[in-house]
């Protein structure tokens, strides 16, 4: 079993950030696994996403279910084999998982208040520096590959951008050169849910001793909608009533509590794994009456008095995954962290400095990439990883593409499908074989 | 000018509702437009979805900008000809409209309160048993068709399921069997944002003088980022900043507010032309500051110091788009009515009582129908269209039906795609031969 220790740095330069301010003195949060070889030539940067952390592997010393939010792509003969390859992890600034964020003093401040909305914006570029900066302090020059997926391919691509010296491959997976209008639409209407709770108090709710939870349930339960496909959604939960024991291929459902049971392997649970040395505990699992309803599949059983014919009441099994998804999210989640990763997302758009071209954009990049996207994924869609590839191939520059046919929308980078594992496991061997580890 | 008259019917007998309590006494809104003919064959029910009203088509007296939510499909001339067809709108129970609603006196009450959240949960088919009794008041035994798009057709479906015998053909338009777990989640995120808004009360926010806006803003947002398409939404807002005067295209937003400029006819701007009686005024349009910027598109020439830096404020063109959109819903709609009519579309499910099998639960109609669905609507998806379509075939009975490659997504029912009009002008015309008009 791999064992992970959460470390900190601290860094008391000013970081000089893509708004034109700066953030005077932090701490980034970061994990390593396996072993820096003599040449330091095997690192591999990981970059989280929306919500995960720098705790991407392995579990905590006496924490069985720990478990990395990659766990299931990183560690001893996985993937991204860490027998092979030196691994760091690091939490991003604005985070609340350990690097320095909202809900952290704020040095400019004599009275010692935390940050909250006057935390600077940062930006995936902000981050990239900020990883770099790590690094030196690491002793790691040059970087195997950074990878990442979503949000941390953003980054991913950022680095092939910032420092392209330093890295020799870049793995973007499952996410595009930017957010499109629908992308940002969906932010949006989350940051509204959380700005516009009264316990939000413009983002200086910790003096206050509340927590905008409404506006984090909300938000997150829009953010699983698009984690995941139609047809996974419809094939899970379909029209399935609360009130009703499912049968037939529901019964896995029906006996525990709704989250973790979308795949084996974590699902949408796995954007969670991320509370920083906390053992991953089950709060309030909701309870499913045992009604069997007869042989046949559970949408097709209910009989008509099974609706409760109630507004607020829970009546499908799909609300209450997504209550229980909000409820869970809104107990660790800070909301102004929310609202700067998002804000962090619209932004980043490598094109926009070359007039929206992003083949001219992807000229500067240096490294060898290998783009992997699911072909259910409707958040960051196949299409905008293809415009990656062909910006790269515009530039000559070496790019592999998988397109996985996997049926579990956005969240399949988390997930272990064979095909998704055999193409990043086949990719990292080369890279092995290449930085001779 | 076609000039509509908004009129209200009293019933006094109650109405058993699917939930198995009834409405003791009820007010039912309508208008009538063209005239009925000699053997009363010509009748057209028009069904409203979400938002609307029974207000469909022409205008009020004095009140030039107050058209009808369809007024582009109905009226003189129009592919729904009021010259030769007599049109009917009918307020469903629930609404804000002008038919008995939450915002009504309660009779069960002796102290003379407003329904509020005691309002009973009503289905579709209440709607089509009210629908039903309003047509015996009018002395129309038989429609020559029922009409209705989204949650509209549904209610066309149903028409042909519980009075067969009343109606000679169905247009069902964008609407589907019944929601996808994806539909349910996004009316439940919806709704529990109004639900824990704290303005709502319960649900009785009557009495408190407050009306949950926040919570109706979100919903609002929600729902227009389904009503259209992706590509849509990319062409009309893109990346477009809020600060940044767009040229080329997207002149002819930046000259006027947000809403009604998707399209020529409406829009989502359509779903919202509901106000009874009320010319629509335009409150508080967004000002955008005159910044010629060059002479490309407006996504591609935004300057990197363009964008603000800020978590809170609008930064894109689709943020002010959605604030502006949730504004001017919160001004007007009813937070219980939203509750009611997302619960009525969640509920509709005509194969549930057959065990999940539509051939069987559509063996019961007798019409003859139309069905239209749009390539780019993924909340209503052609898909789902083609579902009715191959139930009504096993059943044998006679189906059109057109898939109109129109890219404004579900909104796209609404506008005056020449095609679309063009299959249901021809449809009605057929119909206006067959029974004599």
């Amino acid at each position: 079993m791999l064992i992970a220790t959460s470390q900190s740095m601290h860094f008391a330069e000013p970081l000089a950030l893509t708004s034109g301010t700066s953030i005077r003195a932090y701490d980034l949060s970061y994990e390593t696994y396996g072993s820096l070889n003599a040449d330091r030539s095997n690192a591999v940067l990981v970059c989280h996403a929306l919500n995960a952390s720098h705790h991407v592997a392995g579990v905590y010393e006496g924490q069985a279910k720990s478990e990395g939010w990659w766990h299931s792509m990183i560690g001893p003969g996985k993937p991204l084999d860490t027998d092979r390859f030196f691994v760091i992890g690091i939490n991003n600034l604005g985070s609340c998982f350990g690097s320095t964020g909202p809900m952290h003093a704020n040095p400019d401040r004599a009275d010692g208040q935390v940050y909250g909305a006057d935390f600077p914006v940062v930006t995936v570029e902000d981050w990239v520096n900020a990883q770099a900066l790590l690094l030196d302090r690491l002793g790691i020059q040059t970087l195997a590959a950074v990878m990442g997926g979503s949000l941390g391919g953003m980054q991913a691509l950022g680095w092939t951008l910032q420092y392209p010296d330093r890295l020799r491959h870049a793995v973007v997976i499952a996410s595009a050169p930017n957010l499109t209008a629908e992308n940002i639409a969906f932010n949006e209407v989350a940051r509204r849910a959380i700005v516009t709770d009264p316990d939000f108090h413009g983002g200086n709710f910790y003096q206050h001793s509340v927590v905008p939870k409404r506006g984090l349930r909300i938000a997150r339960m829009i953010g699983h909608i698009t984690y995941l496909s139609d047809d996974v959604m419809n094939e899970k939960f379909g029209r399935q009533l609360r009130n009703v024991v499912a049968n037939a291929g529901a019964t896995e459902f029906a006996a525990g509590p709704p989250q973790g049971k979308l795949a084996p392997s974590g699902g949408s649970a796995a954007h969670e794994v991320a509370s920083v040395g906390a053992t991953e505990s089950a709060p309030g699992r909701p309870k499913l009456a045992s009604t069997p309803s007869g042989g046949s599949a559970a949408h097709e059983v209910a009989s008509v008095g099974a609706y409760l014919y109630s507004t607020q009441e829970v009546e499908f099994q799909i609300e209450s995954y997504l209550r229980y998804q909000g409820d869970k999210f809104a107990d660790y989640f800070d909301a102004n962290t929310y609202l700067l990763i998002t804000r962090a997302l619209d932004y980043f758009d490598p094109a926009r400095a070359f007039g929206g071209n992003l083949s001219k954009a992807l000229a500067a990049a240096k490294a060898k990439f290998l783009l992997v996207s699911f072909a259910t994924d409707w958040r960051f869609a196949p299409a905008r990883s293809r415009e990656i590839v062909k910006a790269l191939l515009d530039n000559q520059r070496e790019v592999s593409y998988a397109e996985i046919d996997a049926p579990h929308g956005h969240d399949a980078f988390l997930l272990d499908d064979a095909r998704y594992h055999g193409v990043v496991r086949a990719y990292f061997n080369n890279m092995a074989q290449e930085v001779g580890v």
